[in-house]
């Protein structure tokens, strides 16, 4: 278990604040291609995941069954903010399902975006399921239950069908099996399994380039590919970096967050996959790392990288207005 | 530059994310008694040392002078969560003065406490000055500013007069002088110095026994142990590991906590000072880091441990009330 130096916090140039990392640059045949820290260690990949559960509720045809948008698959794979835009998607999909918000098994939480939450609040209401990041993904799984006629109860259990072929999905792809790993609960409810920071690193380069996965594994992930960079809204929200880098980057690069410091990212024209965890589980930490893992990989046109400035160094603004600080990558690392 | 594992953060018992700091532990004449990691290495005590800066506002004489009650010295000295108890102090304490909240240099903001803030926002209340956790000790300071008759304008600036010679006091009981180190500017508009990790603990030393202070120096600092003893919940708030710390420990132990990972302690009865940064600057680490060192140097009682119980080892609670993990010292640590 080893990390390095990967980001430094600053105030007025002094560093501050230094959070650690491991992460890893795979290709599709599972090969590393560069590396930092420990990548054997386990980690939880949370809602990086996410995409790669979406897998299975297209190839199983419940997709095409229920003529899911763009938009919707993006929701589907997305930790979103729970913007409005977020929220009317995840009703109007639920209402078309036949279903309604208490179907969800997730928690009730306000929106994730401070401004969509302090509207709520100020109009009265309270959190709710559809709020939740990961309302998208559950209504997913909803989906695909209805469409395999499985029990939509306790669809979020580690024993429910729906969740051991998830699991299988997941060990194909990352080319181990999951069941054999510690295992904990998510914070949505959802089975979170655990696995090395390197098979997620291939894992993501599969998701890249599926060319050695089954024909219709392979479709079904290029299927999400192109609702996510149709749709890079939806699987975040406003100013999120995972939501910029698919726009910014017209999808050469498609990118993923999961909690506790865990960000991912998929090069489907290198077939490279990316991931990251910050040791400490830290947010700010992680998407200032995987830019710079990514301009250091020359994966960033200059366009892009002044279109993502506000990511790759960002100002600290302290309650009067004024710049104090920066979050940047250390300057040890990537020399 | 060197860190040591403090804390794990685990979920159904597997490690997901990991706490690195530094921390020490002096006796009031500047020996250290026991240190973890770089304590040379530099950091921003930041709101760790409100305690310190109410130094000036009691020697000055200001304090007698307007008769602050333990309540508004303890707020003097606090990060306060903004409480309705809090707001109401700092407003009937501004009053007392002649002033409003438009003196107060902090930003406006919401109260960190969030019941408190969804209360104000369902209530059509936006952010101010008062909710800000620094507005005890920027009171404080307006409130020795008038005792000084020093201008009441811009009283945040390094350059008043005020500043200065709050930057003196520090420097003393620190026992280095502050101006020759790097400084910035706190997320509430105030020089924001540094020092080495251990000169941080040996000012926290001084100040649980200030034996070798001026008179009235020490005699200012024994004022603020009676008001902080006798008022914890005005140094933070209800829940937070600062306050009860204080009130569990009947005063025997004197938290402060700072940002980005900063907190410290002053033992009375012991003349011990402990100053701890976690590296990643998260504040979930630092109480648990805490409380392991206090544990460790047998300054808790039994009881007392019961009753922090909840700090010792947080439970992690997901949106659906179920207990998914827990925040623990490290098994590494301390043995």
């Amino acid at each position: 278990m080893s990390y390095e130096l990967f980001v430094e916090v600053t105030r007025n140039g002094t560093v501050e604040s230094r959070h650690f990392g491991a992460a890893v640059v795979c290709d599709y045949k599972g090969v590393v291609v560069e590396s930092w820290g420990d990548i054997e260690n386990l980690v939880f990949p949370r809602s990086a995941l996410k995409p790669m559960l979406a897998i299975h509720l297209v190839e199983s045809g419940a997709s095409d069954r229920y003529a899911l948008s763009n938009a919707e698959l993006s929701l589907a794979c997305s930790s979103h903010q729970g913007e409005q835009m977020h929220q009317n998607l995840v009703a109007s999909w639920l209402s078309r399902l036949g279903l309604t918000e208490d179907h969800l098994a997730c928690g009730a939480v306000l929106p994730e975006h401070t401004e969509s939450a302090h509207q709520l609040l100020a109009s009265g209401q309270q959190g709710c399921r559809i709020h939740h990041n990961c309302s998208g993904k559950h209504t997913g799984f909803l989906t695909t239950s209805l469409h395999l006629e499985l029990p939509l109860d306790n669809y979020h259990l580690v024993e429910h069908p729906l969740q051991q072929r998830s699991l299988e999905t997941l060990s194909d792809i990352a080319d181990i099996d999951l069941q054999q790993y510690p295992m904990g609960i998510d914070g949505c409810g959802l089975p979170a399994p655990t696995m090395p920071l390197l098979q997620l690193g291939r894992a993501m380069a599969r998701f890249a380039n599926p060319v050695d996965l089954s024909i219709d594994r392979s479709q079904a992930i290029y299927r999400l590919h192109e609702a996510i960079t149709n749709e890079p809204l939806y699987i975040a929200g406003h100013g999120s970096v995972v939501s910029e880098l698919n726009e910014v980057t017209k999808g050469s690069v498609l990118a993923k967050s999961g909690a506790e410091g865990v960000i991912t990212a998929a090069l489907p024209e290198r077939g490279l996959g990316i991931a990251l965890k910050i040791a400490d589980g830290s947010s700010r930490a992680r998407a200032v790392a995987l830019l710079a893992i990514l301009e250091y990989l020359g994966a960033l046109s200059d366009e892009e990288k002044h279109q993502l400035q506000a990511h790759i160094a960002p100002k600290l603004v302290n309650s009067r207005g004024l710049a104090v600080g920066e979050i940047r990558p250390a300057a040890s690392w990537l020399k």
